[in-house]
């Protein structure tokens, strides 16, 4: 019944019917799902109330309880030790091959109606269950590739010079806490920390006046490799376990106090939120793209970087977008705001495998579960900015809302919610479900 | 038999027998031990040949297997199930009074005679043994609060104002990399990495030419508590499970390409080395010392910050040490050079209550087995530098060996090895053991 199609490049050639855009599950509302179509099958954890936490897979609006159709038997023997764990990292520590595996036999139980009556009863409506973290993250990197929100951060502090020498030569990244990363929904409390306005004389230890948002892509890593050791260009896409969106939220006026010399630190990690399903690499395949060129004059990057089938299909054609509600709209019933939209292979200078091969090139070694934000992907147009200090051109001018408020920066009460969406000519559009936190006061 | 000491301030009286400076170990050599005489009893995980990590404490040059005493029945109970781990995680979740249990069990199990033949069967040569990483490390942040070390980088940039503003307001640190913290004696493998130098035209790919190490206290995490929640100065040094030796290794060659403007990233996580015995923060009870008076017209701390007994007895009483021997000085059997002495107490503008209670103040959650590196700790005069950096003068003016040879910065074959001694008089001094590695070409 599925249509078959061939993988160009160096790889060898894949018949992949779990993308054909005319597959259809027996799962009510599947179909139709804007973010979970049987063609995405997402990867997660969940737990029903007072249960222990279980890896599903999303489809339209139910989860599928992937421990339980291991332990009935309906899944390959070899997944079922890491589907009886109670994160990914066990799955996704396992090879590609296997994996790969657990894509098509869900695609067949899902898209079969004679496989119905099996796998039915491990179907649990998606908002009678808790979502968790999919991964324990080890290490938390996170990257400044988005070439446009560095350019409009930049000109907020050097107008005729905004990005430094090293931008288009070296990925920028740092490290992030691990520890305070939460799924969609986690209340965004607002931070205090040491501020000092231009205008005072000496800091004070206050709730954050100038709390945002960043527009992310966040990877997952899979697979482990040694201290010591380096990932190729080439192999790098193959330590790519998946991708979830990403918010950075991020204390404005701490983070200019705090940050020199050595860069951000308790401006960030009060909190990130992440969506909790993991786009797996081989539901995003239909939506590697070709990586814009560089413009005219920019450096080529160095030899270990830089790889012609990456340039070919390793950037991500997927749509990104921010919507803003804020406590008066959603008591008012008005919809929720669109405050900007991007795309990500337009906004990221460097590919995720490059990212990938940069963070090992000085022996780091990267393991299953490590996360690494790509940086705030901005457009390079006005509504396209990933954050507010871009929108409000560093709090002076006010975007203005539906409600007649405005925001300089986000305000107690206001629900900010990230979106994205991979679309490609040829495919079925899949999302990636929303990356969600309200504000609630400083403590 | 052990003189009692009444301990000053507003924590209860405690009356600690375990360090009576004439208390004596049954263990052979263990009174005369440079480190680990019975005062000490840091605690370590090991393994033997083939064997399962276990936990145990250091007694002279002797192992005692506290896995084993428990099994055996000789601590007490409620300690038994976190002795039975391979890390110290449960047992620093413990609360503090079960861990001093520990302590004076220990003690006086080392100390009578007439339990030496219960203890004995559970002791081993250290040199028997492999030591590991104490704890499965969270998170991993490195402060930069050694003024003199801050003061002497800022020169080589800044010679007229080598502090920045913010220095003496906010204890400035970053998060750093957990995964590639190993202990004393792991390889240091010379990155490769980005490399400008300031005359060239582009950057290359190629092995650090300017690698350096940096002299740090490593402060350990006890207890949890959940994001959102901040530690009040007060209550700071009892989330302090102890301290080990930290080389912040740096390759200085690649930071000062990478870094603007977010911070140190592939330049530090390379390597970090720690010593494997964590010197508990009982056990660094007596060598708690005043901090010492902020100089005139330097700001008073914010009130969040700010603890009178914190700074009465918040500081370490730790000399530190610096030796490298060179593949040719080992070779011709010549001892190992000292580069530099300092002292923790006079090197940290912040003491280590300060850190955490900075760490948290935005609601960052902080989990046993956190490890906060303090920043390079030298001194204020030539001879108590804690980085090669500034001992050469960022190059400039090499490091003469007794071997004739030179350094700028560390070259392939040296042997660089921290030392720590915590000293306060009337009481037996203590040491950290070696955190030590050799430099290996670049792969």
């Amino acid at each position: 019944m599925a249509a078959s199609r061939t993988d160009r490049g160096r790889r060898s050639r894949v018949i992949d019917h779990t993308h054909d855009a005319a597959a259809s599950s027996w799962v009510e509302g599947a179909d139709e799902h804007g973010d979970f179509p049987v063609h995405n099958l997402p990867l997660g954890v969940f737990s029903r109330e007072g249960g222990a936490r279980r890896i599903g897979s999303a489809i339209g609006d139910y989860i599928v309880d992937l421990a339980g159709l291991a332990e009935a038997g309906l899944l390959p023997d070899a997944l079922r030790p890491a589907l009886g764990e109670q994160t990914l990292n066990a799955l996704f520590r396992l090879d590609v091959v296997t994996r790969r595996a657990l894509r098509h036999a869900l695609f067949a139980l899902l898209t079969h109606p004679a496989r119905q009556d099996a796998v039915a009863p491990w179907l649990c409506p998606t908002q009678s269950v808790e979502l968790h973290l999919p991964f324990a993250i080890g290490d938390y990197t996170d990257f400044y590739v988005g070439i446009h929100h560095a350019t409009n951060i930049g000109k907020l502090f050097r107008p005729d010079n905004p990005l430094l020498p090293n931008y288009k030569h070296v990925p920028i990244g740092y490290h992030g806490r691990a520890s305070s990363i939460r799924v969609s929904g986690a209340p965004v409390i607002r931070p205090k920390g040491q501020i000092k306005p231009p205008d005072a004389d000496q800091p004070t230890y206050a709730p954050c006046r100038r709390l945002d948002y960043e527009l992310e892509l966040g990877i997952w890593i899979a697979g482990d490799h040694d201290l010591g050791q380096t990932i190729p260009i080439a192999a790098a896409w193959d330590r790519i376990a998946g991708i979830s969106l990403l918010n950075d939220w991020s204390a404005r006026d701490i983070q200019a106090w705090e940050y020199q010399p050595l860069g951000p630190f308790l401006s960030k990690s009060f909190l990130t939120t992440i969506s909790p399903w993991v786009i797996t690499a081989e539901a995003l395949a239909p939506f590697r793209a070709a990586q814009p060129a560089r413009p005219e004059g920019d450096p080529v990057p160095l030899p270990h970087l830089w790889d012609a089938q990456d340039q070919a299909r390793g950037a991500l054609s997927i749509e990104l977008s921010v919507t803003l509600a804020s406590a008066a709209m959603r008591a008012g019933g008005m919809a929720a705001q669109e405050l900007s939209r991007s795309a990500a292979d337009q906004a990221m200078y460097w590919t995720p495998a490059q990212i990938v091969t940069h963070h090992a090139s000085n022996g780091c070694d990267l393991h299953t579960g490590d996360l690494l934000g790509t940086g705030t992907l901005s457009g390079p147009a006005p509504g396209s900015e990933g954050s507010l200090m871009e929108i409000s051109q560093g709090g002076k001018q006010p975007a203005m809302l539906t409600s007649g408020e405005q925001r300089c920066f986000l305000e107690d009460g206001d629900e900010l919610t990230l979106c994205a969406r991979a679309m490609r000519g040829g495919y079925r559009a899949i999302g990636f479900g929303p990356c969600s936190g309200v504000i609630h006061p400083a403590r």
